[in-house]
């Protein structure tokens, strides 16, 4: 078989869908979203990001959300009710439950779809200003977001394997 | 099934020495390993990072490789002969490639062991001194490394889902 990865813009709104869910549901927290583009270079800057690893015999790819500070201490706040000083470990759970979420959400609706692929298990990168690039064979498409909270972004780099 | 993930001291060897084979032979660089140790806390600082998911129906994991700045750029400097000013995008491929080349080592050794998985498309963090938390249900190993030019680490969480 010979690999001929594409990557279509659709395959990323069960991703933008389930995080403004997730969020909505979870810490009353509305974001808008902005317009998708393919990433040309390292723009999206945060704070606090949740990457995970997508794969599957015939799909692979990569996920991360990525937070600013101060919208990542506001979600927990209102998750919680008290607002955390830092980047602590709190903070850290509450990045990777919600890329598990939003991760779990779109696999399900890209499953109905055909496109099968198993979850690793997240990571989330802290550092002031950290940028992701995400090495796959098609595109990565951004989108940002924007809250009265401050920004977050998704990027979402999915390959479809294919034989034609 | 009830999932019980375990995460064994010797799933982390095969990564540990694809690593050092990958720098010997590409970069002629010699790392030392230390001590392997259960991470306890977020101490694996660096300044660029390759990250990687791994799944599998009865295997999931992360596996991250973080380097600081100077070893990053003087193994970029014996591949090709010349040292680049900074973190940019020919060292987040190079550390890509790296992460690829580890994993698959790995892959090959532990899917001959029956621990079968796919990877996922490798991810790589620019941003100083930032730290990689990998949540899973069992433990992270981190192995710190030196070298002549610099510190890298290792960090693995690797589960094995059993129905025991």
């Amino acid at each position: 078989m010979q690999a001929k990865p594409i990557m279509k813009v659709e395959f990323i709104n069960p991703f933008l869908t389930s995080l403004m869910n997730v969020l909505e549901t979870m810490a009353m927290t509305k974001l808008q979203p902005g317009k998708p583009s393919i990433k040309k270079d390292t723009t999206a800057r945060g704070d606090v990001s949740g990457l995970i690893g997508m794969a599957g015999p015939q799909t692979k790819g990569s996920l991360s959300v990525t937070f600013e500070e101060k919208l990542a201490l506001s979600i927990m706040e209102r998750m919680l009710g008290e607002r955390p000083d830092s980047l602590n470990d709190e903070v850290t759970d509450m990045v990777g439950e919600i890329t598990n979420m939003v991760t779990g959400g779109a696999k399900n609706i890209l499953g109905d779809n055909g496109y099968d692929f198993d979850m690793a298990t997240p990571m989330i990168v802290s550092g002031k200003n950290h940028t992701i690039n995400h090495k796959c064979e098609g595109s990565t498409l951004v989108i940002p977001f924007t809250s009265d909270n401050g920004k977050a972004f998704i990027e979402v780099s999915f390959d479809i394997l294919s034989d034609e």
